[in-house]
């Protein structure tokens, strides 16, 4: 029987084997005695395994709280469990609670850290995975080459449907590749969700006719399941191509049969992340994060960017975009959605450390802010990439292309 | 416009006031710069608003990364935030991203816990809540006056429908009102979910048939979402009564879609709720999450229990019970479902500190494992509640019923 592997970053005041050793007793028969009926056979079938054990190092007090008498030291370690396919199907959710679930509430782990997990190809040939991705998205947006530049319709809640649209309109004609709702925007009385999607693809229309080409615009669909169901069927028959997702907010088991659907690029926002990974020994990482979620086969997933106004360092900005672009299998690789505080100036940066064109560049103030207005912001973010794509530095490019000194001058680092 | 309150324990280098408009501003507008368009009016009508500061105590080192220089001091706080319902409207969703959302990654907090959060009676009158909860349970299970005695079939994975089934039948005959699947078990092929149905409902009619009674089984619908769908719709033709779902491995949208449904109770399992809540200041507070689900409807919610295997202490245990059996407008309270080490021993402490019969009282290990067999630990259960709510101390338990005896030597505190 092939097995599903996961790797873990745990911190304990056990012996590391003692601690991983429970781990997987746990997740497997699950009571703190020994039960009857659980026989050598059944055991030797289902029961989880340890694969490995790496120590760490050890640290004088707990990361997190136990609940038990202070312990001299705690021992930090790499530790691989395996679970035969079998325990738990291709069902995403049970496969959530094997390999998380009461894990994060054990005494014996002063810290627990789910970094990531390996499925077999035969695992992930169940699922289809991102249906439009990369690829897709890119021919729906008509952008090749180069980064899809988007933004996100701010202020983010207020606006009534004919102002978005108006704004829509202004960012269509400024050449922008993609607008998203505001993640704090779904279906409020002063912008209902139909009536928005009505006069916003009027507005994308009227552009295509015009233009040749239609920006993407991704409509929130967070809400509850029904209500979910409904508002992608109006985007499909106002004839949009995109619907936006609160991972966290709405959960898995409803984005999943959102994303099986298959007529719309799904735009996976991740809201609520923090929660999950801010804490170095708490929580799920992003490798693993996003490997769920592309299992579920949503398109764009949101990785924060370089020098972003949240608190997460470059380097896990990076190592988060290269999870998205790496292989997995049969399935395709998740759009990385760029965002948080980026108005441009961190384009040759991103460049240098990811070497990828394959992002979804997404600034919010970085355009609706730029002193020259949100085209002059639109403009401002392609020069920005095209310098980028040259190789160009920071300084280089400020210095080739004298239109970047206006973003510089309100957005760029302070004297 | 009525509002909405949230109230939450922050960390940060800031100044707590300065810290507490950040949140505000970015649960608003939700962009790093003043953009065009968001008019004093507009702000006026939709900006969360700050209503109340309280500085707790002040620390050196910061909780959690900022991703910023290091601050000389780290000021902690209760804050409250208030939104008017417009925002978001009766979607709960939208609900939960406004209040959590981006705000744990927010670099001037080194600390963000949503504790509890307030609505409006307009709101919760747009919900209906537990369908079932205490009361409708109670009437499912036909047990008044003393906590329902549960249990977890055990081994949690592998045995297959016919040996669940006869584990069933015995604990019926030994008097328990309800079991549960465990929470790794959902629909694998050693036990596909409708054969388990199939299997288990057949034992539980029969034994109704000879005693008139019926304990309630909460099969594991935890699934992708039409797989739930498919799994209620059996359980509902077989004549169960309950539907179990790991919450936070299936998330909001599909759980309240099911609760939603009627038919079933909906037995709320919080696998993975450590990564949530295990450190001091990240994450959300019981109180705040079983309000959420309660107005999803879930008529059951996981507590752990006193004395519980898992970290968490008895004062937190007694707290969650509390906020379950808390008024809430129009909605009926959730039914606590107190597990995880639980094999009797704890109900005169648990009645002590909670002073509630109404409880969903479950012993896995405490029951398959006692020396007499499984009908001997339902018979040792239900002891230890008559004792505990006697008034009877553990001690006096003891020595008042001889048979009790058994389950100290096998569970009690070792010498």
């Amino acid at each position: 029987m092939e097995r599903l592997a996961a790797h873990y970053l745990i911190e304990t005041p056990l012996p590391p084997e003692a601690a991983a050793a429970v781990i997987a007793g746990e997740q497997s028969s699950g009571t703190f005695t020994a039960v009857p009926g659980e026989t050598a056979a059944l055991k030797a079938r289902f029961a989880a395994r340890v694969e490995s054990v790496t120590p760490l190092e050890t640290v004088p007090a707990p990361s997190l709280p136990t609940g038990r008498a202070p312990a001299p030291a705690h021992h930090r370690a790499r530790v691989s469990i395996s679970w035969p396919l079998e325990n738990f199907g291709f069902n995403l959710p049970a496969l959530v609670s094997t390999l998380q679930g009461n894990l994060y509430e054990l005494a014996q782990c002063s810290g627990l850290k789910l970094l990531d997990f390996d499925v077999p190809a035969s695992f992930a040939a169940h699922f289809r995975g991102p249906r439009f991705g990369i690829a897709g998205t890119r021919a729906l947006a008509g952008v090749g080459g180069r980064p899809l530049i988007g933004t996100i319709i701010k202020p983010g809640i207020g606006l009534s449907p004919a102002q978005t649209a108006a704004a829509v309109a202004a960012l269509a004609a400024a050449g922008i590749d993609f607008i998203k709702d505001d993640e704090l925007m779904a279906d409020p009385p002063h912008s209902p969700f139909d009536a928005r999607v009505d006069a916003v693809m009027r507005a994308i229309h009227d552009h295509a006719a015009r233009a040749g080409r239609k920006p993407v615009y991704a409509f929130n669909i967070t809400d509850e399941f029904d209500a979910m169901r409904r508002h992608y069927d109006k985007i499909v028959s106002a004839g949009g191509a995109c619907a936006m997702i609160s991972l966290n907010s709405t959960g898995l088991a409803a984005a999943k049969k959102i994303c099986d659907l298959g007529a719309l690029a799904i735009h996976g926002h991740r809201n609520g992340w923090g929660m999950l990974n801010r804490h170095p020994l708490l929580g799920i990482d992003f490798p693993a994060y996003q490997k769920l979620w592309r299992l579920a086969g949503v398109d764009h997933l949101h990785v924060n960017g370089i020098a972003n106004k949240f608190w997460e360092p470059d380097d896990s900005v990076v190592r988060s975009i290269a999870s998205c672009l790496a292989p997995l299998h049969n399935l395709p690789p998740v759009l990385p959605a760029v965002s948080s505080g980026q108005w441009g100036g961190q384009a040759p940066e991103t460049w240098r450390r990811t070497r990828t064109l394959d992002l979804l560049y997404l600034a919010g103030g970085g355009i609706h802010a730029h002193p020259g207005g949100p085209a002059a912001g639109v403009r401002s973010l392609q020069t920005w990439w095209r310098a980028a794509a040259e190789g160009l530095s920071f300084a280089q490019a400020v210095a080739r292309h004298p239109g970047l000194a206006k973003s510089v001058e309100k957005f760029g680092p302070k004297k």
